[in-house]
């Protein structure tokens, strides 16, 4: 019996995914924890610590599948963490007490942050390889589209013509940046934890850092400069981060449910027989991704303000603060999960209608290419007077209904300057697009790789 | 395998309970659908709407049994929402093709929206239980503590004399607004749905608001005034109402927790064997129920944020925001019975040590009741001299270490009005307990009930 | 110098109201101090505890303007809370040492909560009223557009039909139960605190309670059944009100925003010459308060966390959250009074073009209303295989652009149950309104006042 | 009359500072936009776009003092956005109507956007400054007291002795976190815009990447690969970035609120008369900047949520998304300075009482050390049996309050590996520091830069 949505057996596969289920996982999360004493038995048989046979004895049983999960959680509600009552299965698994060799100078929260680090790293790899895709298919669109003219909209009207490629450029570059910090806080973020109750590693005396240094090559971690089991910062930003990438998410969602609306419908969420349909109305096709992933964004965000909650920690172990992340953190990569997966088949299918575009253009006929007109007559009027002009015909076809084209044509002040045939090009939204392709160019120089930053 | 922390195997009774999890997990939400949509049947064969054949059909097979979830799960992620897949197998399990009468008039949200305000009938019920099961708790250590003085705290400086009885009323008082609170929103919340496709009825003709009124009554629900499938307000209010509760008993974990400090140790969580033991540091004992507490509290507070985004609904049927709540309203039910239920055990066992809150009240050597003394001389030299005078004397006992009376004492402007008994009298912590225990009896007229606004 | 957006220069009526500044701004903020110091003196001379004389001087010597707020301000940083500065102020404009008796058996917190109550009580007035004024604009509008079609849209898909003033009542009844909470949460909110330094009333002897009560006579607020300087649930209570009340003009502005596009254009925000006009797209229409209200909601849903935040204090006096409060208080009530001065002036001038909102419904091709086709023929045919029928042609509709009407008059299954003149009556959009009508009605019944709970 | 606390003449300087008020204040945000104007029309002249002569009319009215703030008030109120309004007045001023070529081909929110980069890179500045300092002064602490032990704390109980020096480090190396942030957002960050009313350029034809270059390298600032008008992801990450530098000093301020208690006393807010005194208790000593510290990251933390909510936007231009950042990016980083601001003087005058640290460690009667005793016997008992030892005799410590040696002592198994001496050794809390000054010379070596990510 699940409760969440996220575990739910009928939702799980929509606000989150199979993969990273797996990483957060009960049986996981054990497997992390052994993994880490595992890796310290090894590295303190290594270097003398510990006999070689114990260390031999506790690898052998570090598997999650033989420890008793039902003991766990007792033990866990008495005792008030779980890694302790797995050092105890642990040490009653292994033969001759050599057991007790386990969890040598560690502390709770040693093996807990380990372990978590751990998880973030497999978690961030699954991440990565959502916005990979999103790229790619992002700059397919920007390519395939780099010359299809649509409206640009400001504050939900049209303002000048764009192309759809370069309106997928924008989202891109985007993508571009968050692999960018995704490189940028691997190194801070993936460093492990060792250092005993308060973090000195008094427990292994003099040699508390050698044994430290080890474990994190053993595990392929940084070492830290010194504890930070209550200085939270790392795993902050990394919820920041998918703050961030799940704002970018629910940007894309945000275009295309309006897109996609009855009285536009210029693109799509991906057609599958009875997707997004209705009970009661069949003639709708309702954008049922981009409201997930406006859903799980909005959730995502509030854990971020969590994990930030989290950060005010009192002295060497936080009392609350940190049971925060014991909920937030997985959350906030499930989450997170499921908006990118439902934001990468989104955009791998999405569909374009072109010829709607276009004719959405002329919705206001000609009045959204207003600017290239007074651009156009500004240096000969100058821009105020050009202004003024262009905004009282604009005003006349919006009463009149008349084609912008014809009520420019009528006025002296105008075609003593411009032509009727000057004027036609003027209006023609395909004339009107700017450096959008250029800027599509720009863009795609750097694909689905991080933007460096010194592209800028 | 779940994900969640909250539906995880190990913690998932630490951050909520079986109870609310029954509640809000895959089975029970389906069965809520049915139950509306056999209410629905039954009304409409009552209003010779549906044959009662049909109706009778219907309702035999609303049992979530007999429902394939995989199934349901299939279907869903294809459409978008359940509710259809639901019906689709309800029609497939009549015989006849009578099952084709069922979900008659009714749109998708109609069904949702219902199901969800009956889960949040059950569900505030259990918020209720604990609320009242808190309060009492709270009333008996009022009641016994009533006239056992301890420090009242300021900024978590030592203040002046409360007792521990009142401490609890403070608590008590806001535990029976809150009561009030549910009182109150109860029938606001408790009202149901069914409006069609746009709520306007338009499927079921003449008839739809007899039906609608016929529906809720036989659900025990109020009649919508009109269709609120975008107006959220009373879903957010229930989550406003949980962040409020859970406020308070984060409060109370947070007293607690500093209670327990090693260097004050004057009430203590629940001793169980082992409970809050360290693995390495055997004299330590942890508050942690106050931990969990808390950090659900942070939580039920990110998803009020959450319930307050997902009021900003589009025209008749919302894209995106609807899908907060189908995360939110779980996880915030859930982790308030976590907290509730956490702070139900602490308050039922609380340990309290007398004798220590009465030598902590020494460890000022008299300055605690330093407002005592100067409340004392006020009369007679004014209130600020009398301030400035006993101000000076607190310095001169900081800086030497000496005894508040002694120091009192050796002042002649003091002794004039004031001789050594009449101080000695003054500086008894036992003797400025003001009106404490008054103020536990004005709280404990209430007991577990609500407090009627009128009272105030 | 001002820095923030509300109290600048510029924007400070565009998110902000000069009214609710009045309450929160320092000079009254001092002058709320100062009348409870002048009630909390006049009421001990009363009850004898202090010198009439006193009292009177006290009085005399309450208005803000006397005081040096640029002292207060160096004092206030000092000592960390204003309070004390202000008393030492009106000390010393006391003659006689008469000032001495002010503030007596009160504690800064006594003053500075009381205060806020009294701004709070002077602040929910203005939302109230402002509640009113929308309420009778959304009245007026659901009256006059009572009966005029226009799409109803879910999933920002056109649906079913709905009326103009159908979706103005939905929005209404929202309203109507703000006005209910409010109603309720009054008495619980407005109420004083005066219990000296935990609370106690120690510093008042046996005279405690009548002097409180006294008190909050003299100030038209309820008196406390105990002290609540650290059960923050009153004032968090206040926020997530707010929070409602704002979620519900934003959903208001997320329609008209909506509405507003140029695809679409159905309703616009009160012209004024200029407004919401564009530097260098003349055609456009800017829906400027939208925007705004928007915004402010936004900052408001933040502001309700933090206040909950606040709740979660330590002991008798709160070291941090309490400071919480000081900052979001007066933030929460000036944004929201910023998003209900921009609503109200939204709908008191909202222009409404019933003639494209029936042009609009008529974008489908008449498949706005195959519900109501599918409806008129499952009693023939069962639900399923009316649905299943409408929604083949519904899909030809799609493809080959044709009218609904003349494909249905194509398949004889449906026109051996009805004739082209039944079809054409079903597929009239102004024929499938349902009770739009009677749900305006029912609403109207309640016009701008509190909807009682037994309404429902 | 300013209401908010940030703004109040009362408060400003608590909740922030004078220097960041100055980067948001009405007059800066003018001058910020007529820089970019003036910079706009420099580059424009140089690259023969406008006139030499109108860029020289322009740049000589670009200072703000000029301007009319009353009338661009009402100007803003009408149309929504200040800068037209400014452009309005820049061409007003300028003579022979040469102000006309201002603003040539920019559209509003570029002038917006760059001069809100330009305020982000001067607070940035700002903010910087006082971490560098922060970091100064707890690498002095650190230092100082490298090798003073006091108790390390876990849940509130004493768990092992570290240095207060170690705690200081842990601090510090947080804060070079932070500088290695800060250094690597920055390019990220600091990029212009230009790119007219849909991103594309349109407006200035062949020349619009020229321009833009141009202008970009006449700011100083970093030039964008594409618009980035609704791609708000830096500024949401400067808000994150925040979030996580003020999370650190909340940590901070939680640790000294918790050492200041009358309980406690290890560590103090700098002194200064009357600071964080009481109006009734001469004794207290309130932590007045920890407060402020606290609550300024509680509002920080929530508008990363609302930065984050504002990264939603719709098209090219956003509906009600974008004035979030009107209000939020002023606010985080006014709050975010007056919390650094404390954070940074409560550092730099923290008064340590190293001889208390050294008493309280005493508190426990040796139990603080018991992991030594237990690390002791493991070698020769095996870590459980080690520690099931222990625990007995610790229980016994507690229960009998006679010292932990004492009873060890009277243990022969344990006896019989350790002899009383042996024992003393162990149980003197100086000689269980573990690493804790190698790692404060780890941390220290790293000073106030920022720390490398290589470093790890």
């Amino acid at each position: 019996m699940t409760a969440t949505a996220i575990d739910s057996a009928i939702f799980r596969d929509i606000f989150s995914t199979e993969a990273m289920r797996r990483v957060f996982c009960d049986e996981s999360r054990v497997q992390y924890y052994l993994d880490v004493e595992a890796a310290l038995a090894r590295v303190q048989a290594r270097l003398g610590i510990i006999p070689a046979e114990a260390a031999e004895e506790i690898c052998r049983h570090c598997s999650a599948g033989e420890y008793d999960l039902a003991a766990l959680k007792r033990q866990t509600e008495r005792i008030g963490y779980p890694v302790l009552p797995v050092v105890q299965q642990l040490v009653a698994l292994c033969r001759d007490g050599l057991g007790e060799w386990s969890h040598w100078g560690a502390t709770t929260q040693d093996i807990t942050d380990t372990a978590t680090v751990l998880q973030i790293r497999d978690a961030l790899a699954l991440v990565e390889e959502e916005i990979v895709a999103i790229c790619e298919s992002l700059a397919e669109l920007a390519r395939r589209y780099r010359d299809t003219p649509m409206a640009g909209r400001s504050n939900l009207q049209q303002a000048v013509p764009i192309t759809f490629g370069y309106k997928m450029a924008v989202l891109l570059a985007g993508f571009q940046r968050h692999r960018e910090r995704l490189a940028q806080l691997r190194p801070r973020v993936l460093v492990g934890e060792l250092g005993g109750a308060a973090g000195t590693l008094a427990s292994l005396g003099a040699d508390g850092l050698r044994v430290q240094e080890a474990l994190m090559a053993e595990l392929g971690l940084g070492q830290p400069v010194i504890a930070w089991h209550t200085m939270r910062d790392c795993f902050a930003e990394v919820g920041c981060f998918l703050g961030l990438v799940t704002g970018t998410a629910a940007k894309i969602a945000t275009d295309v449910k309006l897109m996609m609306q009855t009285e536009v419908e210029e693109a799509f969420e991906p057609f599958a027989e009875g997707r997004g349909s209705s009970s009661t109305m069949p003639q709708k096709r309702n954008p049922i991704s981009s409201n997930y992933i406006i859903a799980c964004t909005s959730m995502v965000r509030q854990n971020v303000a969590a994990l930030l909650d989290a950060m005010v920690e009192d002295h060497e172990r936080a009392t609350g603060p940190w049971e925060i992340e014991w909920i937030a953190m997985p959350e906030i990569f499930l989450l997170s999960a499921g908006a990118l997966a439902q934001t990468r088949s989104l955009v791998a299918g999405l569909q374009v209608d072109a010829q709607r575009m276009r004719s959405n253009l002329d919705l206001t006929r000609g009045l959204i290419v207003s600017e290239a007109v007074m651009m156009g007559l500004s240096p000969a009027l100058g821009r105020q007077r050009a202004h003024d002009l262009v905004y009282d015909v604009c005003r006349k076809v919006i009463v009149s209904g008349r084609p912008f084209l014809d009520l420019l044509a009528l006025e002296p002040e105008i075609t003593r300057h411009l032509d009727r045939e000057a004027l036609a090009h003027l209006v023609d939204p395909a004339n009107y697009l700017g450096l959008s392709g250029e800027m599509v160019d720009r863009v795609l120089r750097y694909g689905s790789r991080p933007m460096p930053v010194d592209s800028y």
